[in-house]
């Protein structure tokens, strides 16, 4: 595999009620299920609160060690959406009113209702590119390689196509799960050979627990197809020595 | 407010599977809601691969910067577990079999069944403190500030109980929430001076959307009740003005 084949990101999340516990953050399955789809692969994940220099820190630090960021929250219209002003900081270039932004909320909403507030959504960094928000109008913003996102999980899901063009992906990262009917200390030691004999492929054990009965859930995940065949036959053939059952999931 | 009143944790997820979007991490709202309860307010979350220097460096970072850290995940039986043995690098320590957990999981097991999968999960930093779990047995550990727990929610969640006498929290974080039949960028003007008038207090506006209408919940959060009740009343001076309609959630 040549390194310039893989690429990858970095997710921000950014808001005090993640922190909290008051809001169960979606967003990170939702952009690592699309990412990966496109051959993106996720470094890690920070989730931080809205303070202007944890932003800025994070995100400089994220955006010069992965291939794109994609942040989430913070970009509406209230006084602790600090996101848009935050990035400009960390890019060190203006914060003003994008033109077209502007242009787009002012349609969007009724003559005499393009209020203060509404306005602020049309405040980014200088020469940020739109990213379009077919849901409730307010657009997200793209910097360079940074990519923000509102924070509300329906309108985030629904800006993800507008984004397909803007996003180079790899080769995308195939997998194979294979559910047993056991539990991990079973297969432990010969799920270990496996992974051994087949270093350059990442090999996961998850344990679960559905209708009722335990079982394990073995994820073997590479950009190549026959290096997954390849640990595919070597785990079911322990299976069949083992007697275990193989279950749907 | 003194400074020694506030007592504040990291959360360290590891786990490829969080990364590639299979599995949808809930311990960050568990163990969240649970900290806040008892006073300790968590200043970021990482979510890592299972990658050893990943783990160390990121560990390292957080608890030189944190009153506690707790990670989940990665303490199983399998290849792909290897928090304690990361751990044990991190903090420059053997990593040996813990006597205490070994006679645990000795006699949880059936005569026979105490393989060395199982055995795996005794491996510990040296001079570790158990962690009981009442669900599945094998134990999670403690080492200075440091929790390790793991990455199976339930079984993560029945072992908080265990940690109470070890975690000493700050004063508690009070919250109130006021929910309103509006849009953010009805109030979002009026909402920012509350802010400027109350610096120290937290306040965030998060819209929903539930049974088909929109709404926004108001949440106001401080260690002092009085600086709440402030806020409150200051918010529902305009709510009423505005003549706004106050909603359950």
């Amino acid at each position: 595999m040549k390194k310039d084949t893989k690429v990858n990101a970095g997710i921000l999340i950014i808001g005090n009620e993640i922190l909290s516990g008051r809001t169960q953050d979606t967003n990170t399955s939702t952009l690592a299920k699309w990412l990966n789809s496109i051959g993106v692969k996720i470094t890690e994940v920070r989730i931080i609160p809205d303070v202007e220099k944890d932003i800025i820190n994070t995100l400089n630090f994220l955006r010069k060690n992965n291939d794109y960021v994609f942040t989430t929250g913070g970009i509406g219209p209230t006084h602790d959406d600090i996101t848009a002003q935050s990035v400009a900081k960390a890019f060190d270039v203006d914060y003003e009113i994008h033109k077209e932004a502007f242009k787009i909320l002012e349609s969007y909403y009724k003559p005499g209702e393009f209020n203060k507030g509404r306005q602020k959504m049309t405040w980014m960094p200088k020469n940020a590119e739109l990213i379009l928000n077919p849901t409730s109008g307010a657009p997200g913003f793209n910097i360079d390689n940074v990519f923000c996102l509102p924070g509300v999980p329906s309108i985030l899901k629904s800006m993800l196509g507008g984004l397909k063009n803007k996003i180079v992906g790899g080769e995308p990262i195939l997998s194979h799960t294979i559910s047993l009917r056991t539990v991990e200390s079973e297969i432990a030691n010969s799920l270990t050979k496996v992974q051994n004999q087949n270093k350059d492929v990442e090999i996961g054990s998850y344990p679960f627990f559905h209708s009722g009965k335990l079982g394990v859930s073995i994820v073997i995940r590479s950009e190549n197809q026959s290096k997954i065949d390849i640990c595919k036959s070597q785990i079911l053939e322990f299976v069949k020595e083992k007697k275990i059952e193989i279950v749907e999931r």
